[in-house]
Parts: structure tokens; C-alpha cells; sequence
């Protein structure tokens, strides 16, 4: 549904690499089916339902593939983002947000009628408005209670949580379980960091638990985790599904993480770089180069993108253009400046925005160097901000 | 063009504001109209060409209605922007940026058969490229030499200019002057560091003149200038063209430069925010508030947004959220929290970035506290990366 009629595709299947335009969203497929994989097998081979974040993908196509290798179903952030891939086919979907605008709430539970969907609550306002909603459309959802463990962001706290899920109850809906994502846990540096992230909202968890257990409400589900810390609140004993999203792409920024996917006694997963914006050198001085490819073309929010080729520094060259200029190396040597016309490749910051910037992934098969393209997916929920 | 068949619209025209889906990108129509007047004033009565970049805001009806108050057409920094404003009637505009791929030059030949076009050039592979491609297509186009004024971005040293100049001529293309552009001025928060900066980039550019008039080579104008330093442009004898963007709706990082606008001699030309996302309060904790956009509702490279309403600050909450907190006021006081559902109308660090992440501007007249949509027009160049 993102395909803009005024846009040409950057490539069409059977394209040479060297033919796609840029700047382009390129994923490598065969590092991404090897990251699916390693995903899909920790969570089976550890009794772990997996239910990754399509907002880091935003793709009918991602999701089924996720599917396909054991995912319960998908996460995303936005009504919207759960409409279209509804329409685009994904049978599950959970939104693992707040939403409290009536006029949203009816289109929930519209769509609560066409697929099993799941819904994170944090207030009574929001409950009740969910419920009404839900009771005037003469549909059901699954409603999470979203806490606070640590992110400082939505969230009740751990000791309101039975008040929270009484008052689901009451209202007539189904209490599915906690939601308990710590967002900014995920990208801190060292392993021992996270780790006292997690064990302090681990910890947190269990309060709330015991909360609910003092209201008498049996807790069904701990929702939670990120590529970052998922082999952490695996290792936790609470969490019982794990909505890791990066994984299937990995960005720079998770890569600067010492040992992600680590956990004791959870042995280790390690993912690979599979999503690249490909970019073009349109310019060149006396000691640097500029690439085709700005922060209209790559999310800066988490730093500016690795040059995959190594030997270069990525300076913000502004909206459309990124500034290469070559660092020395450790047997001090130096890069030569690229020419005119070569191709750069781009590992994003942070690869969610950096998708939503785009209307089209560029598959390839067989390597960046010498693949070929395989498939031009939508990005089907690109944009979808409501 | 932009529109996605899967996104819906976040309001109609004849709507009140709040009835407008969050988050959503509002102009506040009137401001924008007060914007455009004092900038084509500014130009007419000094004698300058008007060409804004339409990079901001990357839209048709915008453009058109900067040509009607007086523009003599608009610049873009991408090939598919131009593609696509001139496929929506826009008949005049400037690539401000150099092109080096021969499939990305056929089409820009292609384009200069449908409309006026121009384009910069900084190399000679890029020179001899662009005459190529002019001569299999037939066409012509006006190519501008940019030099590098400060930037340390793309441009030739001004001391090149005269070689690369007479080797458009000799190429047989016809060239239009020199592109000399500064962003990183626009940005200095001091008027006088502003002003320094554009009496050296001045400098630069009568070097560029002298190198010209050495090689023989007359110059017809000289192009550039931003929101931030325009005035000093205009006040320094060398430019002919102002380029400015941001002026038709202002961000938060323009607003917060000291006396922009300003100039010796030149006066004072004030601009104000016509640009908003309309954000709404989805949770509320014990210090903070959360609203429902995040960095991938409005472009962070310039910092976080400001809040119109005053009173609070913005902390980044990631691609889906924002979260304020009450800051003391001048007085000792501290605003109280804003309700669930409530509206925190937000101003963009930076316009264009943000306008990118849209795929619709919803028009406001009569103000933001109690007016009425009036137009919904796409930003049809939304996504125009390559």
C-alpha cells in the first residue's frame, strides 16, 4: 500500500546489484533468513513464544516469513501500522501501545473483528474507553497491562497493576497478561549493564506479579524484550514471549553492543548486519568524499551509519548528503578516497526510522558484491503514524 | 503522488482541529501566507530573484503559490523531486545539487525536454556526463558551477572555477553561474558569527568571479543563501538568487537563532511557525506525560521539537513517543500535567526532515485553538530520495 505512483522502483527482480538506484533500502536476504533462523531457533528450543516487533520492518512479507518460522504473531506500535498489515494478510497482532482516542478505539475494535488482536492498556481512562469500544462493535481483543520496569516512559507501576487488571476484568474484557518492555535497556554498552537492567525489571515484574496474586488474578502471559536483552529476560524465568524486532536486520548501533544475545546459561546468539542503504560518491575534494545518501535517507537518531567497506569515517553531510573521509587504519594506512560514481554501502544507525523513510526494500540474493535482486517489497506500513 | 491507498487521511477539509488524527502535520495556513509575503517582499523591493528550495517542503501547491508571489521558480536537491513536482505542473526548477549517474543524467535529460530545468556540477566527469546525456536526448539545460563556500561538502575550490566554467561552455552546455551555498551558517546562533561566515563564503565567490573573468568567462549570477543568512547574502553585492526554504514555515532551530532575517542595511524580516505536529497525551505518570510522536513523527537531527504550548520540555521517547515534563516557569510556577487525550501541538527542530516523514499536510485556517481544516495536500515529493 506505500508504492507512490510518482516513484519509480530503485530496481526490478533480476537487476544486477551495480543497477540499483540510490540512495536504496537494500536487505540481504541470505543474512536475514540465517538471523530469522537463529531467532526462531532459540525461542523454540527454549519453550519461548516469539512474537517480534513489525515496527522495525513494517512488511506484510517480513512478518510471514517470521511467521512461517514459528512466530505466534507480530507486535507493532500503531493502529495504523496493524491496519495494513492486517489487510496484507497477518492473522495476529498485537499493539503494544496505548491507545486512548475514541475515534482510534473504534477503529480498534473494528478491526478486533477481522483478525486476533492484542492491546497494552496503563490507565482506567483507557480501559474504560477500550471497553465501550469493544462492547459497541461486539468484538474482543486481548488487553494487556503495560508496566513500568524501568523505561520511565508508558507504563503504570508494579503495584497498581491489580487495580489495572480488575478493572479489565470488571469491564468485561480479557486480561492476557503484563507488558514489560525496557526499552532503553536494550542499548546499553556492556553486558554487565544490561544485565542489571533486566534483573532490576525482572524484579519489578514480580511485584507486580504478587500484586495481581494479592488481588487474586492469575497472570496468563509476561510480554517483553528486545533484541538487545532477550536472551536476559529468557534467562529471567519471567518472561514468557519475547518481542525482539532488530534481530531480523541488525543495526549499527545493536552491533556496538558487547555481547547481545548473551545470557548465562542461555549460550549465545549472534545476528548479522542484513539491511544497507546503498549509496552513490556524487562528489569528491581534496580529502574527502560525499555520498548520495543524508538523514532523509537514514535515521541518525542513534548515530550516524557505519560504512561497510570499512576505512571510512561517516560525517552528517545534512539531509541529503554524507561526508566519507578516510581514518587510519590500524597497520597505519590509510584509504584511498573512492571515485566518482562508486558505490558506498551504509549500515543505519537504527534501522526501524530508517525503513519508515523508505517505500521499498531491494532483496538481494547472493551478496552485496556480486548478487543479484530477487524481490522489490513494499514497505507497506511506511508512515503509518497514527 | 504520495498517497498510500493504506493510509487514511488524518482529517477532511471542513473539519474542526479536533477532529484531527494524531500525530499529523497542520500548517497553520494563515501564518504560512504571512511567511511567503514578507519573503517575496523582501525580494522584489531589493531586486532580487526569488527561487526557494523546495526541499522543505516538497510540494506542488506550495511551490505554486511561492511562483504566484513573485518566485521565479524553485530548487530541489534530488532528481525525483523535480520528477515529481514537474509531473505536478511545477514548469521552472533548479537540481541545486550535482548528478553523476548516467541513468540518473538520461532522465534528467529527458526532464529538461518537459520543463525548464537547471542543474549544478562540480567535476568534470560530472560535466562531461550531463553533456552526454543532453546531446542523445536533445535537450538543454542551465548548469551552474557550485563552489564550495564553507561548507565542506560538494563545490570546487573557487580557484576551478574558471576550468570547470569553460568546460561546460566547451562541452557546448550553457552555463548559469555559480552555485555558492552555505549551510552550515544557517545555523550559527550569533548574528555576528553568521555574518562573519558569509563574508568569508562573499570572499570566496569574488574569487571564484576573478578566476571567471581571468578564463574570460561571465558570470550571470550567482545562487544560494538560506533562511538563517539571507540578509547577508543580499547585503554582500555578490548573489543575484536567494534560495531560501524554511522561511514558509520555520522551525524550532531557525527560530532560535539571534536576529535572523537581519542584515546592515537590509532591515528586518521576521518569520513565523507555520508548521506543527498535532500530538495527543496517550499516558500520564507521576512527573511526565507521554504524547503519541516520536522521531518518526518529526525529524530530530536539529534537536527535540518545541512545545507551542510552553511550559514543558520534550524528552526523546523513541520513534513512537515523546515525553514531557513540567519545567519551572520564570514566575517559580510549574504547569500542571495535561490530561489523557489531551493535544500538545508540537514545533519541528527541523521543517524539512520532518516534512519527509508525512504524506499529508493538513491545512488549518483561523488558528490552531479553534480553527478549520481547509486543505489536505499531499507532500507529493515525500520519499524522493534518489
Amino acid at each position: 500500500m506505500s508504492h507512490n505512483a510518482g516513484l519509480r522502483a530503485p530496481a526490478q527482480p533480476g537487476d544486477p546489484v551495480a543497477a540499483i538506484d540510490t540512495p536504496a533500502l537494500v536487505i540481504d536476504l541470505d543474512a536475514m533468513a540465517r538471523n530469522l533462523a537463529a531467532m526462531a531457533a532459540f525461542a523454540s528450543e527454549r519453550g519461548f513464544r516469539l512474537r517480534p516487533h513489525a515496527k522495525t520492518h513494517k512488511s506484510a512479507a517480513i512478518a510471514k516469513l517470521q511467521m512461517a518460522a514459528g512466530a505466534v504473531g507480530v507486535c507493532v506500535q500503531k493502529l495504523s501500522e496493524a491496519e495494513v498489515l492486517a489487510e496484507h494478510g497477518v492473522p495476529d497482532i498485537y499493539i503494544s501501545n496505548e491507545i486512548v482516542d475514541e475515534a482510534k478505539l473504534a477503529r480498534v475494535a473494528a478491526l478486533a473483528g477481522r483478525i486476533r488482536l492484542a492491546i497494552a492498556v496503563d490507565s482506567r481512562t483507557g480501559i474504560d474507553r477500550l471497553a465501550a469500544a469493544l462492547k459497541a462493535a461486539g468484538t474482543r481483543a486481548d488487553v494487556f497491562v503495560e508496566i513500568d520496569v524501568g523505561q520511565g516512559r508508558c507504563g503504570t507501576s508494579p503495584a497498581a497493576a491489580g487495580e489495572l487488571a480488575l478493572r479489565v476484568l470488571s469491564n468485561g474484557l480479557h486480561f492476557a497478561g503484563l507488558q514489560a518492555y525496557h526499552g532503553g535497556a536494550q542499548h546499553l554498552r556492556s553486558s554487565a549493564e544490561r544485565q542489571v537492567a533486566i534483573e532490576h525489571a525482572a524484579a519489578l515484574v514480580r511485584t507486580a506479579l504478587a500484586n495481581l496474586a494479592e488481588a487474586g488474578i492469575q497472570c496468563p502471559l509476561v510480554t517483553g524484550a528486545g533484541t538487545g536483552t532477550f536472551a536476559l529476560e529468557a534467562a529471567s524465568g519471567v518472561w514468557g514471549e519475547l518481542q525482539c524486532g532488530s534481530y531480523v536486520f541488525m543495526d549499527r548501533d545493536y552491533a556496538d553492543n558487547h555481547l547481545a544475545g548473551s545470557a548465562p546459561g542461555m549460550g549465545q546468539v549472534a545476528f548479522e548486519h542484513a539491511l544497507f542503504v546503498k549509496s552513490q560518491v556524487m562528489s569528491v575534494g581534496a580529502a574527502h568524499a560525499v555520498v548520495d545518501a543524508g538523514h532523509k535517507s537514514h535515521a541518525i537518531d542513534s548515530g550516524m551509519p557505519g560504512v561497510w567497506q570499512g576505512g571510512f569515517e561517516f560525517r552528517n553531510g545534512g539531509d541529503e548528503h554524507g561526508i566519507l573521509s578516510p581514518v587510519t587504519q590500524a597497520d597505519g594506512r590509510t584509504a584511498a578516497l573512492p571515485a566518482i560514481g562508486d558505490t558506498v554501502w551504509l549500515i543505519p544507525g537504527h534501522c526501524d526510522p530508517t525503513v519508515n523513510l523508505h517505500d521499498r526494500y531491494i532483496g538481494v540474493r547472493g551478496g552485496l558484491a556480486h548478487g543479484v535482486v530477487e524481490s522489490t517489497w513494499a514497505v507497506d506500513a511506511r508512515g503509518c503514524l497514527t
